[in-house]
């Protein structure tokens, strides 16, 4: 499936801001895969697809959880965590993605994990510093991203878990284990 | 064992300004177990004896938990993680402190858990709040505690979390069940 088709059928999936940030997510993805030596064009689409169950009801993502033998942890966490997992189900059902590697980076983009592949930690990077989002700190992680693909990766994960502690959000173990992967080693 | 026979022992196990801090955790606990109706024996065992490991070789803490079939994650961690479930086995194996109660008390009493019982919750919350700890927002937490057990509690783990995110610090799994434990109902 070419970039045009997947773009298109993915704008239908969501509010027109969601697809702005897919289209700046994917043009960081592609630029990082060309920088850190990745594969460009499965960074593009695993960019594109990444947030394709954004808006998905929350319901009927978690029946897919169940009917499909997902990781059962996920029935006790919402939207947020969910959507990635999901997405990846759906990019595999429905998008005939075969590629393992672009199901991972879509299916653990929000929430990190031990391990990550290049890809992974792209998708990742790309969605936090894409040129549409905004917070405090993010040149700093921009800056990252320019200089080292794991430097940048330890400071978004680390990032993340403040801004969910900061925020009083419940914080999925995939999570912990990516922070931990990156700052373990430092004790 | 009478608590000054306890003290003794302890207090040969430790530094002088542990074996103060060891005193302030122990006045703590036992007036947060004579307002939340724990039982204040209990609390002043658990206070006495939580930090008995803390100047214990790491490798002769890896031994123990080997040899002794305890949580084999610890193997990966220093001794911040390890002296709480050692300092646990050492209550059983050389004081003969049989009330597993206390044990869990001394084995969570930095990361915390899942489920915690409240002499669990007040050993954990003692240690952060004695009269001899100095931090910022330490007196918010002093206040919480005065006012309800589980909200100071809330409020003692997202602290603890927020500080080791803060200092890069490694975080063990069983503190991210502690703190969903609080806050994943708030999604």
């Amino acid at each position: 499936m070419g970039r045009n088709e997947l773009l298109e059928r993915v704008k239908s999936r969501m509010p027109e801001k969601r697809f702005i940030h897919t289209i700046g997510v994917m043009e960081t993805a592609i630029q990082l895969a060309e920088k850190y030596g990745a594969d460009t064009k499965a960074a593009e689409t695993a960019a594109i697809l990444h947030d394709v169950a954004k808006y998905a009801d929350e319901e009927w993502m978690k029946t897919i959880v169940r009917e499909n033998g997902l990781d059962a942890r996920l029935l006790d966490w919402g939207p947020e965590i969910l959507h990635g997992p999901v997405g990846a189900w759906i990019a595999e059902n429905e998008f005939h993605i075969t590629d393992e590697d672009i199901l991972n980076a879509i299916r653990y983009h929000t929430t990190g994990r031990a391990n990550m592949s290049k890809l992974e930690k792209i998708v990742y990077i790309a969605d936090m510093i894409e040129p549409n989002r905004k917070f405090d700190g993010i040149e700093v992680l921009r800056e990252k991203a320019r200089q080292d693909l794991d430097e940048a990766m330890r400071a978004c994960i680390r990032h993340s878990l403040a801004f969910l502690v900061e925020c009083k959000l419940p914080i999925f173990p995939d999570s912990i284990e990516c922070y931990n992967d990156y700052y373990k080693s430092l004790v």
